[in-house]
């Protein structure tokens, strides 16, 4: 089970440093956040909730889990509060060993509850795909090694295809001493 | 051949943005560069040249090329002329169809003669490893679509093994107009 692994070595609390790049207009974004990912239990409320509002209630799911963020950009302080800091749940339900489908209270381009494809790479790349309203993001995500995470994404218009941002981030693990 | 449709898809001009991050101390960097990707030809003198220095000259290889650079750095003015602009000559040679070994005239983490290991993952993403005295790199690059190219890259101590900085680079294609 790849997807259960994977969410077992993602489990704690992280420093992100992410990138962003609007490639149209030659513009960087810097973001440093804290990111913090616990198992849920499977009866929790928030995973039954979530598996009743996308009809997904009779299925089987691996380890559900809960990302809570809290950044600080460089952008305009007034979108601050409204998207820095927030929290999703995920239920992974498994396809086969490699593919599969992610449920989400919240997307990561457009905050609405969404659905993602994923996959996994030969080298143990994680690599999930979601179609929005209006965009379309991939995201891929590997570990350098137990305590260091990278997430490449990118989002594009549904409309057009173009590419609208990429984006990179790299996740310290946050040691207890 | 895996390896020559790649190559013969990177040639072109470019401008890149790269984020490097160090994790260490949580710093940023940024660069846009503009980046010359132009195939050689078999019997190039540089091409010559490295086989010859790196004790290959009697290999088969596929699509030689050279790459040029030239970068603004927002770091220190003074490294900008040493670091920031330059050229290497690269040949691949194919062990199979999806791994090999490339021969760079100049390394990515430092600026000396290298020879890196190649592989493609499933997806068609590049995955270069190499060794050098000090540092260890690895690269993978893919491609968005036909005018975007994706870079990320880890350099590792070899002492420690420790991660010392992650970087991430977004190439778009410069049209003729």
């Amino acid at each position: 089970m790849e997807i259960e692994s994977f969410v077992i070595k993602s489990e704690g609390d992280w420093i992100a440093m992410r990138s962003g790049h609007s490639l149209a207009f030659k513009q960087f974004e810097e973001v440093i956040s804290e990111i913090k990912i616990r198992l849920l239990k499977f009866d929790d409320y928030q995973v039954k909730d979530l598996l009743e509002k996308t009809g997904y209630s009779n299925s089987d799911f691996s380890k559900p889990f809960k990302i809570e963020w809290s950044a600080q950009s460089d952008w305009d302080q007034s979108t601050k509060d409204q998207e820095l800091h927030g929290c999703s749940i995920f239920i992974p339900i498994e396809q086969n060993n490699s593919t599969g489908i992610f449920l989400k209270s919240k997307g990561y381009a457009e905050k609405i509850q969404a659905i993602s494809d994923y996959l996994f790479l030969d080298d143990g790349t994680l690599v999930l795909s979601t179609v929005y309203e209006n965009m379309m993001a991939e995201e891929r995500i590997w570990f350098l090694n137990h305590n260091v995470r990278c997430r490449a994404s990118v989002v594009r218009s549904i409309d057009s295809n173009a590419i609208l941002q990429t984006s990179f981030t790299s996740e310290v693990r946050k040691l207890v001493s």
